[in-house]
């Protein structure tokens, strides 16, 4: 079967040194499928996921997980169907979803791929890349492992809008936290009402005095922090610090062009001190013990009405990279995805 | 009794703007000491205390304690004996210890002061101001309570051979940590050294590459860091993380000469992300409800002679402003006291 496809692949062809931009990769066509050795299935996309974290694995630093060699294919997650199976673990027509599909329309997946059997019935297939995947489960632990919010907290969320955020915004909420949303459009912001932000800053539109903007969406100063991007809205709520804030340190979206360049910015040790202040960094692998209590306590919101959430998805694996640059301009509005097929 | 005397005291002239100097404290003499109230007790300092936090407390901006106003009698601990009593509490001939002292020679003391008892049988009575008082306490909160210190753990200190600092060093030791020292001068290293530190970076030899430096001293990374300083300092050790490192900011005295100034250099988002480190503020006074546990513990190690305490000593209230300014530009050795009699 595999002789009769021909895949369409995404290869980074160089470091950027500050913003990517389309030149920093190829799309390879009537690239030949192999055929599958036993243990292994052949999966066809059907939605790739488009994810900040990426911007780290195509620079040269050190990083929590190996990157993408210029010449190497671009790395991603994905949902698909099986389409052929030297598995016993995998029939043709199951669902499935790996971190390790790669921005592509095939992949071969063997057993140290990580792929786990989807449910189709239980909620839209794409979920496995978003509420009920990584970004659900960052979520998820970002609030109540590192941040450790508690009913009546003031919790601030940068990227409220995006995959992580608009689930971490929805569980603070059922937890009785005040959820306070950061986001680059007023659109963004009055969607994360919708779903139970109390309040919101435009990080655009107030960049000239954003602790002064955050003040007044924090009169009692900040008790969590949701940092989705690191920059001059972690400085903001540095400047909005109460006592014993806790902040969980996520993402770094907001340095993506300069990577490799020292990010330089005042420093708060002084905050830090006379709030005892705890400031935390965190990746969601480190929690894989309990990913199972995460995601059912997401389902449980799913199932009670209480969890939207809004995707954006582009048409076409040739879309990847475009899709990619839009999340890094925060243009895109909701979890970026791609549909490959289906 | 009191109407014989007459106090020398320190007064703040005005608030510095970046480094202190003499002229911002002025030493008042012929000052009359009140009589006594019902419940109070007069007491003649033998000697105080003179700490990095002193720079806080004379500076406009927010502090996690009220600070001084320009005009207000200088803060700081002290210990002395009771040589008039109206107090049930207290007798003449007490030696007493409270963090209300003041830069003075005699201070009126009542039930709101945190006054505590001190036995001159069980350690010099200058202790309670150094590994027996608040220093003490601090090193060992930092450690035990913040750092979380774990045998086999690379921890360092900076201002190691400071008040807090030699305790910290020596109850890491004690509890089978790796200890590193950071400080001014081979001295003081050489010193550290003996006390039961493993290996020092000297930061102003060092200075030109002062990550590399402490990478030597930690092929393996840092596991603790008990930040006294902030500054370079913080940001070598930023630059030399193990996994899970812990980052307790207890002092910054680095930014004495910048109080009300913002601190601009690097950032570390990355590396806290990647490390999943964690920076945690603290204060000795959030544990105070444990304070006899710690103070017990540092006893023991005194006991069976596993605590060396090294002082630097100025003679008379009149030395208290070079005394102060001295410890800011870290010419001190060993924790810095002034011996006002006995």
């Amino acid at each position: 079967m595999a002789s009769n496809l021909s895949n369409r692949r995404w290869l980074l062809t160089s470091y950027p040194e500050g913003m990517p931009d389309e030149s920093h990769f190829e799309l390879q066509e009537n690239v030949e499928v192999p055929a599958l050795e036993d243990g292994q299935i052949l999966v066809h996309a059907r939605y790739l996921s488009v994810d900040p974290y990426m911007r780290g694995r195509i620079a040269p630093g050190a990083n929590y997980a190996a990157g993408v060699e210029p010449g190497g294919l671009m790395q991603g997650g994905g949902v698909g169907e099986v389409i052929e199976s030297r598995s016993p673990d995998f029939r043709e027509g199951d669902i499935i979803e790996t971190r390790d599909f790669g921005w592509q329309e095939y992949v071969v997946l063997g057993p140290d791929n990580g792929v786990t059997k989807v449910d189709p019935d239980l909620a839209p297939i794409q979920s496995s890349l978003s509420y009920l995947g990584m970004p659900g489960l960052t979520a998820y632990f970002g609030m109540f492992e590192v941040i450790n919010a508690q009913p009546g907290d003031t919790v601030v969320v940068s990227a409220a809008s995006g995959a992580v955020g608009q689930v971490a915004g929805q569980l603070g909420k059922a937890h009785g936290c005040r959820m306070v949303a950061v986001a680059s459009s007023d659109d963004k912001l009055d969607w994360c009402k919708e779903i139970g932000y109390v309040d919101g800053v435009n990080y655009r539109t107030a960049a000239d005095d954003l602790p002064g903007a955050l003040k007044a969406a924090c009169p009692d100063g900040v008790d969590g922090y949701f940092d989705n991007t690191a920059g001059p809205i972690h400085d903001a709520v540095m400047e909005n610090l109460a006592q014993n804030a806790r902040i969980a340190v996520c993402g770094t979206v907001s340095l993506a062009d300069r990577l490799g360049q020292p990010d330089i910015g005042p420093r708060y040790h002084r905050q830090i001190l006379v709030a005892r202040a705890r400031i935390q960094g965190f990746i969601v692998f480190d929690f894989a013990e309990t990913y199972e209590e995460a995601r059912n306590h997401i389902a449980g919101l799913v199932q009670k009405g209480e969890l939207q959430f809004k995707e954006d998805v582009s048409e076409g694996v040739e879309t990847m990279a475009a899709s990619f640059l839009k999340l890094l301009y925060s243009d895109n509005f909701g979890k970026q995805l791609v549909r490959v097929s289906g």
